[in-house]
């Protein structure tokens, strides 16, 4: 039919065919070879490691048995399940996992960092690119949490309305490494209610509650009037909530304070402090907590202290005292390098 | 605030802490042994496995580098972009991608399985369930253009409209492993018109167009009439098209015919058969091509058999030969066995 030859073929994306021979993928390991050979055209250095790096893995892992002994079938599949590699069925599993975790995903709601929040992935990337300084306060995760409308709190002022849980009054100082103080430092800091919820997801929020903007003192202080927060779930509701469960992992979060301090010439700090004695402290579902930020919480039985402090209704309040200590921007940096040939000389001497 | 004690505090998945100690994920090291340590909670066995080994991967993924030498940090970064491990910013984009990608999937369209595909995971899993039979017509992928819908076509019988493409004869017998003819099997086909374009992906689809259901005859015998396949990009206006560009890779498949064969005993088989000189074969874009899959297409330039074999404006045609072979289950489930001990042995040996 030349006479009605295509005249509107289909055209790919105008990369030609690779200019290097390449085999027929056969199997299995002519499958991976190639894939990895076409990643040599990978122009960006270190986008190419990367890919190559990626493609290892995920080819190991799906490739993957670690039997020990073996001689029939019968004990692949029915004695030992590190046997056998991934089947047809677990692949089309693991797919629609991926796909119903990208579609919960909303404005208001990011599965996919949950998946790398449960599975460690996200704690272990804040590790690696935030190393900590001696002397400084460590780094936790950020949460889903965080909003930009808190109220600026005065000192000594309260970040939580009256009613919304058990007193805890906050204080300490903004320092240096080297121990001066920072003064006007800008303080984020937000937390759950007495109910374990943020204020964000009451479907009838109309304005920030849990929550405040400060600025510490001349002197570096800061103090304000919270609520002891409480634990928490992560949400269970979509498919990483469902994993968990499958995993035999429970989802809470230790209760805990979030906050997000920054000073002119000093590294932003995003961190939480979380109240000694929590049941979810070492299995946080998101391996955020450090021991360093593990804070004991006083209880003070003085009504007349509680309310000179500001507690409407007095009564015994919690005390939480502790300072927080940035690194100067130039330290800071010098700590990510040094981390960074660290890890690479021991890379070196493991090859 | 005892009055006002939480009524309604928030509850976890029900699951407790876990019955053994875990220290706090400091480091990365702690992050990645608490997961794992985790994942023996996990309490089917199958899954535990497939889940340690998810773990290991993935967080050997993020924090590997791969240095022979270092001594500086401008060493690491501007020298050798195999360094470092994965920065913060990169796992965003990860996330972001991945989000997309899930997001681009609709009742229609799986981008997810597009990925897999073109990371040669897709293959590989097929590759690792589906081992080859001797003798036995190899798989191919099945791709996302399969419908239920085809017509019913005769022997001899065209697939195609008038003028969708070059004319192209197909022809050959259904056999098992040991030679015998299998008469009524049923063959699903389908394929790309002359424009490189399956009839759904026209907005105007009013009925199935290039494909069809045939029945092998007493003898095995299969023929119709069809058109010659057009090489075609897959997908590229979603994240893997993205992808693939900046991986420097084409989006290309080469042209096949698409084969579903079924028979009573026989296991079923996905196939394609691919006309060989194609510029695309060997770096298929999504790994699907065997060698034993492609085919010569016979220029035939004869009018008066052009016509005899029912082309309606008869000129010349090209013919596709080729038997099919199918294997009987039994057959094939040993197969399938052997195959997972064979590896498993090895992987034994490789400890």
């Amino acid at each position: 039919m030349a006479a009605e030859a295509p005249v509107n073929a289909a055209v790919g994306n105008g990369v030609p065919p690779p200019p290097f021979e390449l085999p027929y993928p056969e199997k299995a390991e002519t499958i991976t070879s190639n894939v990895l050979k076409l990643a040599n055209l990978v122009p960006n250095e270190r986008f190419k490691f990367i890919t190559k790096n990626l493609l290892t893995h995920l080819h190991q892992f799906v490739s993957e048995t670690r039997c020990s002994s073996v001689s029939s079938y019968h004990q692949l599949a029915d004695i030992n399940p590190a046997c056998i590699s991934i089947t047809t069925e677990e692949w089309m599993t693991a797919i629609q996992f991926l796909t119903r975790t990208g579609q919960t995903c909303s404005p208001i709601r990011q599965e996919f960092i949950l998946f790398s929040d449960v599975l460690g992935v996200s704690a272990l990337v804040d590790a690696l690119n935030n190393p900590a300084v001696n002397g400084a306060t460590e780094s936790s995760v950020l949460g889903p949490f965080f909003t930009e409308d808190a109220p600026d709190v005065a000192e000594g002022g309260s970040i939580a309305s009256e009613g919304k849980g058990d007193y805890m009054y906050v204080e300490g100082r903004i320092l240096s490494t080297d121990g001066t103080p920072i003064p006007n430092a800008i303080i984020e800091t937000w937390e759950t209610d007495g109910h374990g919820n943020y204020d964000v997801q009451y479907a009838g929020r109309e304005k920030a509650d849990c929550r405040g903007r400060l600025r510490s003192g001349p002197d570096g202080k800061y103090t304000y009037r919270a609520v002891v927060p409480v634990a928490y779930p992560i949400p269970g509701d979509g498919p990483v909530g469902e994993l968990l469960v499958a995993l035999g992992r429970h989802n809470m979060r230790p209760n805990h304070l979030h906050l997000m301090v920054e000073a002119p010439g000093h590294q932003k700090l995003v961190t939480s402090l979380y109240p000694e004695g929590d049941e979810w402290l070492a299995s946080d579902a998101v391996f955020g907590v450090k021991k360093s930020l593990v804070v004991p919480l006083k209880e003070v039985n003085d009504d007349e202290e509680a309310k000179k402090r500001g507690f409407p209704k007095g009564g015994s309040f919690k005390l939480l005292t502790r300072d927080i200590v940035l690194v100067p921007t130039e330290e800071s940096k010098r700590a990510r390098e040094d981390f960074a040939v660290h890890r690479a000389k021991n890379a070196a001497a493991a090859l």
